[in-house]
């Protein structure tokens, strides 16, 4: 990051199969990095005891989402059991034209509704897990559950990771440290990039 | 780096004026990386005591430079103080193949050349002072030269610099050690990018 130089935030989309290490590789990005935040998405799912509206969530009535969808103020939404949840567009944009940058824990389908959209403003990371038998290993110990689950995990991650190729990078996730370096690679270099440094002219201009 | 992943190269260059550090931060980031090596010219000149074929330059004749350049041997070529000097092609696509990185420390002129034959593998860092009066007193500092001199050698840089917006990247040079890890940071990314991974497609074939 050029310290002085005015720049237009950037879209950080991390998608995964469960058990590929996203969520702690998410976490872990957040904390280590004071200007990029997790994208705060409007449900209609009720509150829980601790939640903050906000910053958990937007906490909206299912009528008020209907109408946010009718008027196109959704980057992208989907239904997940009978909620449905969405990233509300100028929350995006303001902190983008502050110079925020912001991070998308979300599917492949979440991905390419916003790609559609917002395609110059997204850099888009696809983890994989390492192997095979450790892919199973990690849905196997996320819960005792039946072979029957542990399958249809198995196959959901499986479409998921299908849809690899439509992402900008991909990251093997064999050790947890050397990903999130990686990410932050990834990160600190899309933020060089000459397009998104809107002060760079006017810098230039003050050079020769 | 996806270790494991069989990956194509990348061509990086980079350019700045005069001035801005460039020399420097090139050799450091060839001492820090074992995967990156300089683009290795051929050249017209006379090879200099201490100087090594094809280390330092390929030395070569006047009659075999034309016919190289007639026969499109190079990537770019370029003429300076009555000596040619060119990147023969074949050296840069053997590195790439085998899955190494080649550095460019050339002007603006010599990087429209590569773009134009190798837009895919180009990956170009456009390197800033940190501003006129820091690149004026780095200018003059160089040697104890007439105000003409100086003079001219800010016109040059004024020259270099007015193509910056020709660049994927640019890095304003206000701290060392920080303008190399930029260089790093950008290096690791577009390693990461999905389309110079040539072994990922057989790798998530294996995972699922």
């Amino acid at each position: 990051m050029n310290e002085d130089i005015p720049r237009r935030g950037l879209m950080l989309v991390l998608s995964s199969p469960s058990g590929a290490g996203k969520t702690t590789l998410s976490r872990r990005l957040l904390e280590a990095d004071g200007n990029i935040r997790l994208s705060v998405s409007a449900t209609t799912r009720p509150m829980r005891p601790g939640e903050v509206h906000g910053k958990d969530y937007h906490f909206i009535s299912a009528e008020e989402f209907a109408a946010w969808v009718a008027e196109g103020k959704f980057l992208e939404h989907a239904q997940v059991f009978g909620n449905r949840y969405g990233t509300p567009s100028h929350l995006v944009n303001d902190a983008l034209v502050a110079g925020r940058d912001v991070l998308f824990d979300i599917d492949w389908q979440g991905t390419q509704q916003l790609k559609e959209k917002m395609r110059d403003d997204l850099v888009s990371i696809f983890i994989l897990p390492p192997s095979h038998a450790e892919l199973e290993r990690r849905l196997r110990t996320r819960a005792l559950d039946s072979e029957e689950t542990v399958q249809k995990r198995m196959a959901k991650a499986s479409d998921e990771i299908s849809h690899w190729a439509e992402y900008d990078y991909v990251i093997v996730n064999t050790d947890l440290d050397k990903a999130l370096a990686d990410i932050q690679a990834i990160l600190n270099a899309e933020r060089l990039k000459r397009s998104r440094q809107t002060g760079i002219s006017a810098f230039v201009n003050s050079l020769v």
